[in-house]
């Protein structure tokens, strides 16, 4: 084993349970304090887990004396038993740090405190229902009523959406602990993990939470039509959040994506968290092995928090029948890509997390694909209207666009199009002229680089700019095909393409040769993705072959029967 | 839970262990019959298992009873035992299967006869010592003698070097069932899994294994310096030796790949394998996964055996020490990409097999580079010279080949090379000139594919046939660089590139444009490889600034005033 010590864990569900998996594997004993059975204990068979609950202070104790380090999979804990043992046994994240961010109001406060942004929030203990009519006239409406204490999963949270909610509202939360939030008018949902060592605060990729009544539904990794400046942002936004706490370990940050591309914090987890599950396939060390690690100051470095592949995770919950969310894990069972994921829990109560299911694709497209008719299996079993397919962004994953001055320019295309369907090469055509389309052929290129494309053909005549300025407003390799027009040579826009200026350079070709077009664009392909260079070495095989064929047949008919074969 | 019916296996090992790992995520009990607290017991906690050794007739009946498919991760099993429990209980593989196996004679005359190449083998039992110096002048020597059964990690085995080896042979091996093996005079070793469905035959991918003391040490997937028609060839035949036989579940086919590139059978194992641990990080279904699924008859797919990223793995084996195995690990948690298995097994004697690391990485140059110090660090434990770097294949690990027709060409690649370096892209530089050394320019051209390389730039003047002609020679794509010779302006040089014949595409740029040409590699890195890609946008958004600071510049301080600045 590469560590004696025993960590001790406050609660044995799922996150224990994927704690524990990562443990197993290093030989690192951890003691769970949860019911008998309990999912985490499932996996660990040993004499010192404890039976009890998690806010039971002499069961925390005996947690505490049997254990070397101890932490937690929920912040919903008594802190202060944490501070009385945490003479006696390390403590990581600090109970100091779990009293605050379990105190969403407190953690809110402590955040802003250290130049942190978050929503705007006031405290409403005390201030009943006319405290929150004011909120209204302050925040406007709509706005958002939290209790500040054992709210999770959209429980102890209500949208006031008018003044006409507000007693609906007081009625549902009236006795907690509360406070309101000022409505972020987000366009999306990113959250990213944090690992806070002893060396310093490190994040895994962003992703993209999509929740439905408000339990987390699905993320995505990378996250969709996000450019890399934002995805940047929320790390270091991230990273900035969790560096202002004392204590080690994994920590989620929930964060919102305004319509300006501005960012605030919503929410943290001082522990490993849904939005992190996708990292156990889709990253070299997941977040439960971070935690892990962290809490026992074992080597990790950044390098670890990379992502493999794209990946998408979907919540498997408990549904409309006892088995609805078996059923989700059998269908999942046909998706190749699928790895599944169940916490051996009993009832499988309507949006109890049961489990989860992670894809990893080549690309994001490609896990879109796959992870779409889940989606809509779990749709259909809520009785939702699945979404109609050709909406949904999985249609056909283009790896080349071979974009057209002109609609003229198309013929001379013909015989790359041919190559680029006989590889197998997914591609789309558009036309998008340099001219005529300049803001077109601006936007097609500024986000080429976020959708599947991975090369671009630009096929133009005469002065041909099109894949000059197309290379100008994007990152991918473009190839350019210089088309012969009617009057000239061509020569001129091979010149015009060849003739970049340092900085953004175009792939040239030959005039009106498509065929080298594709096949250099199924080589760039096949530089990574050896099946379809694979392809491309049988195909060239092929040629090579033919061309042997023809020397043949010359060597053996002579060079006369040869002509009149061909009709010369 | 995705299936009710619970699986007993024979054996409670890590290859147990790491199967009740994959079980444990569908919530699919496994009852274990094997001493307590084995290695599989560890991470399962229920009351179901079996006490007692497999090979106790006894416990294994009652591992029938309360099992609905028995399975084993070891064939030394009595399968008279199996055949007699296989009326009440599934039984997978078929016994009859394991008891063809675990014979290692009759495992080579059932492949023989099922028209799977295996080396030649003769029947000794019986025969004496006598009988192996007739071997000796059948099969010349080296001959392999080998004990039939209960043979593994080299025991049993006996490589039989000379006449004068013949006496400690049979001293040593005498006792036991013998055959003898033509010596099989191999370039390397190959292995691969196969899963076996009641719906047809899969296959994992091909990988290396280099063994040690008849160990497995390392595996490789993709193989080091094989083709893919090698490593599809070996699929086929692993394919066609598992066809022959009965029953479900995954099996280890390891094979010979001889100096003439054939491919014999060496041995087979009707289990999940050490050959096949990599799969739990590098493809989206583990061994085990398979195992599970194709014995219970879950749904299962060749698209799921895929390889997501290069993989290699190095077993953790007992050393000199009892702790040696633990350093190895300690080691490992140092090493970015790397998933450490320990087997949680008590004492380690040297050999025994303790656990393992699979490193996976974006290329399987960059994984060797990794796995390098690991492979060191054990070595040296073992007293080993460590060998010197540079001698190793995991030097500097070039994306980009520049190559030029002569090193007057090498001025106007400077700017070129700069971007590259600036760019942290490892690049080589190579004089192959396509007229004077038309030999070397082919040996590179068609080795290149199969090196760390993605992306090759062709620096030429004049006739300028060197990118062309690589680019006959070679999948990967050619960006061609024309350069201004003393006579003429390039524009010759220029054209021989693009005028390329339909079939083998150079990617030309302008002439002299160095930067261009690096620019357009770092492009088509950049294609796959997201890191790269983000290296060249925040170039180019500093290019952007520069361009508009200068803007700025031109509009405050006018022409003139920048004109002098210019000193024109």
């Amino acid at each position: 084993m590469v560590d004696q010590r025993k960590v001790g864990v406050l609660g044995g569900g799922q996150l224990g349970r994927m704690l524990i998996e990562a443990a197993n594997r290093l030989n690192i004993q951890v003691n769970v304090l949860d019911a008998a059975a309990s999912p985490a204990k499932q996996i660990s068979a040993h004499e010192e887990h404890i039976e009890g609950s998690f806010k039971d202070a002499a069961a925390v104790k005996k947690l505490a004396e049997s254990s070397d380090v101890l932490t937690v999979e929920i912040e919903h804990v008594d802190t202060h038993m944490l501070e009385e043992v945490a003479g006696q046994v390390v403590v990581e994240p600090s109970w100091k740090t779990l009293r605050t961010i379990k105190d969403k109001y407190a953690q809110k406060q402590y955040l802003k405190e250290h130049g942190v942004d978050v929503a705007d929030s006031v405290d409403l203990e005390g201030k009943g229902v006319e405290g929150l009519k004011e909120v209204g006239s302050t925040y406007d409406y709509p706005f958002m009523l939290k209790s500040k204490t054992e709210a999770y999963d959209g429980k102890g949270n209500f949208v006031v959406k008018s003044k006409s909610d507000v007693d609906a509202a007081f009625e549902a939360l009236g006795k907690r602990p509360l406070y309101a939030e000022r409505w972020a008018d987000f366009r999306m949902e990113l959250a990213v993990m944090v690992v806070k060592t002893k060396d310093g605060v490190l994040t895994f990729p962003t992703v993209e939470t999509v929740h439905e009544e408000s339990i987390c539904k699905l993320t995505y990794s990378p996250p969709r039509n996000v450019s890399e400046n934002v995805a940047q942002r929320a790390q270091e936004l991230a990273k900035k959040a969790i560096g202002a706490f004392k204590g080690k370990g994994v920590f989620g940050v929930e964060m919102f994506l305004l319509k300006d591309d501005s960012l605030l914090v919503n929410e943290i987890a001082p522990r490993p968290h849904n939005s992190g599950h996708y990292t156990i396939e889709a990253c070299p060390i997941s977040q439960y092995d971070a935690h892990l690690r962290a809490i026992l100051d074992l080597p990790i470095s950044q390098a670890s928090l990379r992502l493999r592949e794209p990946s998408i995770m979907l919540n498997i919950l408990g549904g409309k029948t006892p088995d609805s969310h078996a059923q989700v894990a059998k269908k999942a069972l046909e998706s190749p890509n699928a790895s599944i994921h169940l916490y051996g829990k009993g009832d499988a109560r309507p949006g109890r997390k049961m489990g989860h299911i992670t894809i990893t694709a080549p690309t994001l497209a490609a896990a879109e694909r796959e992870m779409q008719p889940l989606i809509d299996f779990v749709d259909s079993q809520k009785g939702k209207t699945v979404e109609s397919r050709s909406k949904s962004s999985t249609k056909a994953d283009a790896l080349v666009a071979v974009i057209m001055g002109s609609d003229s320019d198309l013929p001379v295309l013909r015989a790359g199009l041919e190559i680029l369907t006989k590889l197998q090469i997914p591609f789309t055509t558009r036309i998008t002229s340099a001219h005529r389309t300049p803001d077109w052929l601006r936007d097609f290129s500024k986000s080429a680089a976020s959708t599947s494309l991975k090369v671009i053909i630009g096929a133009a005549g005469g002065a041909a700019h099109l894949p000059g300025m197309c290379a100008s407003w994007t990152t991918l390799p473009v190839i350019g095909l210089p088309v012969k027009p009617s009057v000239g040579d061509g020569w001129d826009s091979l010149v015009s393409m060849t003739n970049m200026p340092r900085g953004e350079p175009v792939a040239t070709v030959g005039v009106n040769n498509s065929t080298n077009a594709a096949l250099l664009a199924v080589r760039i392909l096949g530089a990574e993705n050896l099946e379809i260079r694979e392809r491309l070495r049988v195909w060239m095989e092929g040629n090579e072959k033919e061309v042997l064929r023809k020397d043949q047949a010359l060597l053996e008919g002579g060079w006369e029967t040869y002509l009149k074969g061909m009709g010369k």
